[in-house]
């Protein structure tokens, strides 16, 4: 609880926009937001207002501030693009006391990592709240959400690609794939949606990629996924780098995905003349 | 039949080592090789003998010759990066007669692609040989092919690499994964295994990837792939840029997969300390 009485939201803010759009959220909300940020310039500089940077391993620190700051409602949000390296870590001795646990945690895939990562804030009297919880206006809605409807050919990548990232998701690989109506061009791995997409843009150039073969950008989120963590998302830059890639549709799970900033994330596809869809679980892809 | 009246194989020879590896197995079974080369640099220029190159689509074309040639018996050998772009074709009249056809048989997925254009040939009377009924010494074995066994970590990273290859295979999207026992690192769409070592040695440096992580290749064949088409296969090369991605074990399907080279290969491996393995069917990894 803060001085003013507003109750304290404690933000694990990783890179990109996401951490203050969920701040703002939560300041609508009434709450106070206190950021733990990582020291290695993931985190956004825009971040304002309380908030201490820690090293990655410096789990006890980060845990005794926030405790120390009254905070018991946790959010995560933002990219985390790499993982620690013990061996570099200066051993400080709160992290120390915990580092057996915590070489546990950052084992196995994101989602193995988040889960234990989550078990662990739990134990230490956390709460842990999805970001749509906080702000759950950000949710991709379900339906075509542009002026402009995916073609056949189009929907026909998106079905593919969406297949695919569920086959992927069941394998905590990556969330996102990029197909064409006729083959799978690209899956997600460990280099993130953006590097990807500069791939594909670089596959296009080298023609790899055929002139008339529309690409589709699908990102879901995995099957097994714990919907507190790490929801796939887009905002204006995606549909930048899809553009430059030469995508012509984006799909993403519909009532589990996050649009960054929706109105001008439609207003620039339509620019684009991008289609963006909200997928259905079941059903597929949005026709 | 050549005037020595020694069998003619035909061979549609793509880039790498194997359409020589092939012809010299050819010739040493008693058959002359006759190579159908593609004309835009992708075949090897160490190729000799009785050669012509076709440009891409000129598939009517390289049936004429072939057939002048006396070829009756064709294998399909050799990477090939690139697809055709039809609309920057100069139309000769043999493909423009074929035109729809071959459009059709570009069209799809690796497989897809290759099932069409082996029926269109035997459709034109050739008999379509798999690289293996003609080099059948190029088969990985079974087992553990170095000196050097994968530890337990390996075998891990083996296994989830060669189930994730399994996945990817269904949707008849890449061949190759590299994972470690963790999690899976990338995964291979159009860009072939050259190119994603090359992106995991910069995952490596960007630090992306943790010091300890030991990292495992699988090439593995589809599971609806036509046996006769694109065998997945390493050779001497294949270990160099391992090595520079800091892959440590490399798996390739048993009875499958071709090794080129096999003796270089194992040597080369074996000085890098790296453990390649022919890995079964149900079995999965080799251990």
């Amino acid at each position: 609880m803060a001085e003013d009485g507003r109750e304290r939201l404690g933000i694990v803010a990783g890179g990109g926009g996401l951490p203050m759009i969920v701040a703002n959220a939560a300041i609508e909300k009434g709450m106070e937001p206190v950021f733990a940020r990582f020291s290695d310039g993931m985190t956004n500089d825009s971040i304002i207002g309380r908030s201490r940077a820690f090293a990655w391993g410096r789990t006890g620190d980060a845990i005794e501030w926030l405790k120390a700051e009254g905070v018991q409602k946790l959010v995560f949000c933002g990219t985390i693009s790499s993982r620690p390296d013990f061996r570099s870590i200066l051993p400080s001795f709160k992290t120390l006391k915990r580092l057996p646990r915590a070489l546990r945690i950052v084992k196995g895939g994101d989602d193995r990592l988040l889960r234990n990562l989550s078990r662990y804030l739990e134990s230490e009297g956390f709460d842990l709240l999805p970001v749509q919880a906080v702000a759950p206006e950000l949710l991709a809605p379900e339906g075509v959400l542009t002026a402009r409807t995916p073609t056949a050919e189009e929907s026909a990548a998106l079905d593919l690609a969406h297949r695919a990232a569920t086959a992927l998701g069941v394998l905590d690989a990556g969330q996102a794939v990029i197909a064409s109506n006729e083959r799978i061009i690209a899956m997600e791995g460990i280099e993130g949606t953006r590097a990807m997409m500069r791939r594909v843009a670089e596959y296009r150039a080298a023609r790899k990629i055929g002139r008339g073969e529309r690409l589709a950008l699908v990102k879901a989120v995995k099957p097994g996924q714990d919907r507190r963590f790490d929801l796939p998302s887009i905002g204006v830059q995606t549909i930048d780098e899809a553009e430059a890639a030469g995508i012509t549709a984006i799909g993403v799970s519909a009532g589990e995905s996050l649009i960054l900033g929706f109105d001008d994330v439609i207003d620039r596809a339509n620019t684009a003349g991008l289609a963006v869809c909200g997928l259905g679980g079941e059903q597929g892809t949005a026709r």
